[in-house]
């Protein structure tokens, strides 16, 4: 009896990971784990899955349709996760006791949303979060700053900018010129500053927010204040003396800069830039964004900022942080655009070639002898004619093909092929090692 | 206006990981994916949501109910995959001309399925596994077997045995006997082998399932014969002479064991087991249960075997393939039953205190020159007394603290305190990487 056969087929808007996309998708994450750790922030993970109402909140609707929510076997109202934030808020709360606080964690986890898929958009994604809970202290805001250049220098980049603002700056011009109640129409139009102009937002300001010409000319001049970081600074300065929160404000982005610049952060890879806003309801304090200098166009590619209150929905108890997340998917799409993907679809650069199948156990064992001395290796397991498996390696883009037969094994030799240059070498056993290990450095190749 | 809070907590069946068991989690993905890696496997993901024909079959609903599936926004029938085996063959009928064969890939990924929750069975959890597909050729089982084994010895254990049968065997003699027809009744006598002993299950064999005396008498001798692997080897050539099948199954055996030696596998860490037989109606050849020396009871932490058709419910063209899962959560039960775990909750070993918020730029500083030291440090963010913020190095098990106030800031010099034998050194920064260097290893803590 012949079953029907089944289509193969994925969901829309969900996608395969072929191992081409994967080595330098999982290299990245390794990346961020290990910087994540070196600072000390440790791993967590939460369910894929939680009751509805913990990713929604009581009666919220809104963002629904947007998240994967069903009934399971017990009729239980759940959803899929659809970021990493609301979870970790949830998280906390819970085992609050247990983490204690100062508490910094990073997370790497798969999310899910059930949006329209447009270009770059999937319905799975990765989302990589990193965040100091439980301290209003600066200082939290400048390591997470340090984070974030140590990531990106770690990933391989070297030409990029983190541009860093602070809520309080704007937050406290509106409270000093009492307009603390048209903030979200200040921002609005001044989220426009690029698109219309300064004249543009200004009349936005005055004839649609309310301001007076002198209330608009102040805030515009908040954030068109132009110069080195210094002189804005001292511009800041005066434009929000006398009001608390906004001085507290230029105080922490002083000292960010200050701090930044004695922990050997190059002057080049910040930038106080005070039009970023992002998040308006849920940022309170430092803002970061950060863009490639040679792919600027992609968008910031790791954001975040302070917040006043993590664990509003779960607990009466307001729970500050600071924290940053890596656009995983962002990023690996700049770094094909600018060629930085080793375009392999192999994790090993040798490969033994099974030259004679009676062998396998002499190929088996210097397989492992080379893994032994740190060398990824590969043994090629099918008894196919040598041409293939040189077709196999090059497809695969390994880097070193190794061969022994008969003649090699009387003598003790092994044959060491370039698969970039061509060369072969003929090299002794006992020397093996030592040979490819500097081929592969040669080739500007990992080891591993 | 105040939201009523929600009560957090996680579904049934679902789990946080806090810190102190993400850690070691995360260590034993990691080592995973570098053994995996060292012998060229390569890593893919595939989605955690499919549709449900893909994963259930057409009309297969005996599984229904431990899969969560339900509708999706779009009304299609959908669900979460309960293995990465289904997954795997989908995504191989769909990619195979991308991926080529072989194909040796490993997927580290979350599965989920609805069962009951019971002690150590959650509705959520990680699988860990690796093939080779599209070869028959031995070699790739016998790599198998070397990847477990050098799986296991990365991880951190020295006494553990994986027991090797071979399928063909027993449905070798059995063909041979004309009991091609009775094997799942044989195989389900031989199963109570150790609970009703030999007698009983001759017993059985006649009276149930209608073998003759002889019959059975050959049956049990082929699960029973005893003695080094050599003997039995030649006790079960004897046994299956003139039956093809069964005797390639004694020769792929054979020659696993003998290359298994010569690639430097101890012989006390494999062993021959005609008894094991394993997912009756997947595995058709080489079949891997591994044990471990002081852990027997929790059963195999690494199993797989060789199957003749990964991809039937996809495609007609029949995709042999051999691999192997590693039971990452009953591992992780075994070493901390073992004690092998660490029990910290920072993965970092070095705390810089925060003694003088005022100079937080040289506690950053600091840090940031011994994490390119490649010393994971975390600098403590909240200006707390120091009593505060050593309890909290020693809740999270760092192995030191680094302090400098005035005094030390003044001639250049750090105390370094470590927090094991409590005792407290004064050391020149020029000399402090050296000697943070020298305390860690010592301590015989991680540096990274």
């Amino acid at each position: 009896m012949k079953q029907q056969l089944i289509q193969p087929r994925v969901l829309k808007g969900f996608r395969d990971y072929l191992p081409g996309a994967m080595i330098p998708r999982e290299a990245l994450m390794q990346t961020a784990r290990e910087v994540y750790r070196s600072y000390g922030f440790s791993p967590i993970d939460t369910p894929a899955l939680e009751y509805a109402e913990i990713l929604l909140g009581k009666g919220g609707d809104e963002s629904d349709k947007q998240v994967f929510r069903f009934q399971d076997q017990g009729k239980r109202d759940v959803a899929m996760r659809f970021d990493l934030t609301v979870p970790f808020a949830r998280f906390t709360s819970q085992h609050l006791n247990d983490i204690g606080t100062p508490f910094k964690r990073y997370h790497i986890g798969t999310v899910w949303r059930g949006e329209n898929p447009q270009k770059g958009r999937y319905r799975e994604f990765m989302q990589c979060d990193f965040d100091t809970i439980g301290t209003a202290a600066n200082i939290a805001d400048i390591e997470t700053l340090l984070v974030i250049h140590d990531l990106l220098c770690a990933i391989g980049f070297e030409k990029f900018t983190t541009r860093v603002n602070n809520r309080l700056v704007l937050n406290g011009l509106l409270e000093k010129l009492d307009l603390a109640e048209q903030s979200v129409g200040v921002l609005r139009a001044l989220d426009k500053l690029q698109k219309i102009g300064a004249d543009g937002v200004s009349a936005e300001l005055t004839e649609k927010v309310g301001l007076s010409n002198d209330q608009a000319q102040q805030v515009l001049k908040l954030v068109t204040t132009e110069g080195d970081t210094e002189t804005v600074m001292s511009e800041l300065s005066t434009l929000l003396a006398g009001n608390e929160r906004g001085e507290l404000g230029v105080h922490n982005l002083h000292e960010l800069f200050r701090c930044a610049a004695r922990a050997g952060i190059p002057a080049e890879r910040i930038a106080l830039d005070v039009t970023i806003a992002r998040g308006l309801d849920y940022y309170t304090g430092t803002i970061y964004e950060t863009f490639l200098g040679d792919l600027p166009g992609i968008g910031s590619i790791c954001s975040g900022g302070r917040y006043d209150n993590l664990t509003g929905l779960f607990s009466k108890q307001a729970l500050p942080g600071v924290g940053a997340s890596l656009g995983l998917d962002r990023l690996l799409a700049a770094m094909e655009e600018l060629k930085m993907l080793p375009g392999i679809s192999t994790p090993a650069p040798v490969l033994v070639i099974l030259f004679d199948a009676e062998k396998s156990g002499e190929y088996l064992r210097i397989g492992r002898e080379l893994r032994a001395a740190g060398i990824s290796t590969e043994v090629y397991v099918d008894p196919k004619g040598v041409g293939k498996q040189m077709k196999y390696a090059n497809r695969k883009g390994f880097q070193l093909a190794i061969i022994a037969g008969g003649d090699e094994f009387a003598v003790g030799n092994w044959q060491v092929k370039n698969l970039q240059s061509g060369e072969q070498q003929t090299v002794p056993e006992a020397e093996l090692i030592a040979h490819v290990t500097s081929e592969l450095s040669s080739d500007g190749g990992s080891a591993g």
